[in-house]
């Protein structure tokens, strides 16, 4: 499939690597090519500047959002919650009408230091917001409950035996998000319901971020147990 | 140990139950003695009116809130998150004074209808205002993130295999509530840290609720893999 996927940081770099690696045509997507590719510094959390993921994966390409997501069957957010909107915006409605859009992004409020909270919740969600934005676009939340590296690689603990969360008003759009979940190792795909329902998803960062804190490490993952 | 319940309803039920079984002496805290004694009606779930419950548990004594913990070690807040704070207020700060607080309650808002939002979420929570509001309690949040039935009996699903949170600023009276829950069955107590972390807790009623409808049973829970 040909993927677009938006955001250049380690989201955007560990979902753009896991789909080239499984066949697909990954774009990624960012404001300036020509400034993300002058990028030297590590990002605030030590990872590498893109440029040296880049030389890395030389099979994936980097465009403008635009760019990135005209050509684009399937587009990720990866970007950050608070930039996504404008994101989206860049890379243009027309873009992005009729495709599937898999939101992974959190609302994520840092201004205030640490712990971040949320500048949407309960009664409305980002995923929504999107939705909302782009009437046109099927949007699909997923993958926000976890660290990057699970996932795209779920296996990675317990062997996959742990859930992820999907929410959006289209079931052909959940069934393509699925699909791709397990294609990466997920093995325990939970249907929340339609877009709202991405409200659920989003507050379980919260609780993320103390359980970093209270185990000392961001490798766990919720499972659902029934 | 004494403990008081204060809550009639089905989690003050299931957990005096269950206390009383493992040998406790328990008295379960009300408003209104007479009223409660005097209900005759299910509750909007169903469960049947105070009354019937007491017949089969004739060593738990009912008592106002007040007298319920003046004379108990441990208080046990299980009633509705919009009453609770009046609730305790009404079973006296000096009664509560020094003791642990075990806090149940969930600030859910049922106004708008389904499903319900939290009336304090994110930047606060319950479980702090009722810690500000009792400054010489020891408040613990914990069990709020499950059904009734699997809060005093995890074995019913997966044998325990699964997790609860504990939240709180004393290190002493999370040991208390800690050995309370290992006593129901429960076998992966996680230390969130102190009070504000019950904001983490707290804000799981939403995935809850979603997964409640998505499942189609409140037999599920939040297993932490690590």
């Amino acid at each position: 499939m040909k993927i677009a996927v938006l955001g250049t940081g380690i989201v955007g770099q560990s979902v753009a690597a896991r789909l080239y690696q499984l066949g697909h045509q990954v774009t990624v997507g960012t404001r300036d090519v020509e400034a993300t590719t002058a990028h030297t510094e590590p990002d605030r959390y030590g990872n590498p500047p893109f440029p040296v993921w880049a030389r890395a994966h030389p099979q994936v390409r980097l465009a403008t959002f635009a760019d990135a997501a005209a050509e684009a069957e399937l587009v990720v957010n990866a970007t950050a919650g608070d930039a996504s909107l404008a994101v989206l915006q860049a890379a243009g409605r027309e873009n992005l009408a009729g495709k599937v859009l898999l939101d992974i992004a959190n609302p994520l409020d840092n201004s205030q230091g640490f712990p971040p909270t949320l500048f949407v919740k309960d009664t409305d969600s980002l995923g929504e917001q999107i939705q909302a934005a782009f009437p046109d676009a099927k949007v699909v939340k997923a993958l926000n409950t976890m660290n990057s590296a699970l996932m795209v690689e779920p296996g990675l603990l317990a062997g996959g035996d742990h859930s992820v969360f999907v929410a959006g008003n289209d079931a052909g759009a959940k069934k393509t998000v699925t699909d791709l979940l397990e294609s990466f190792g997920h093995r325990d795909v939970i249907d929340l319901g339609d877009i709202s329902t991405a409200r659920g998803a989003e507050m379980l960062l919260p609780i993320w971020i103390r359980l970093f804190g209270a185990l000392g490490t961001p490798m766990f993952q919720f499972k659902i147990v029934r």
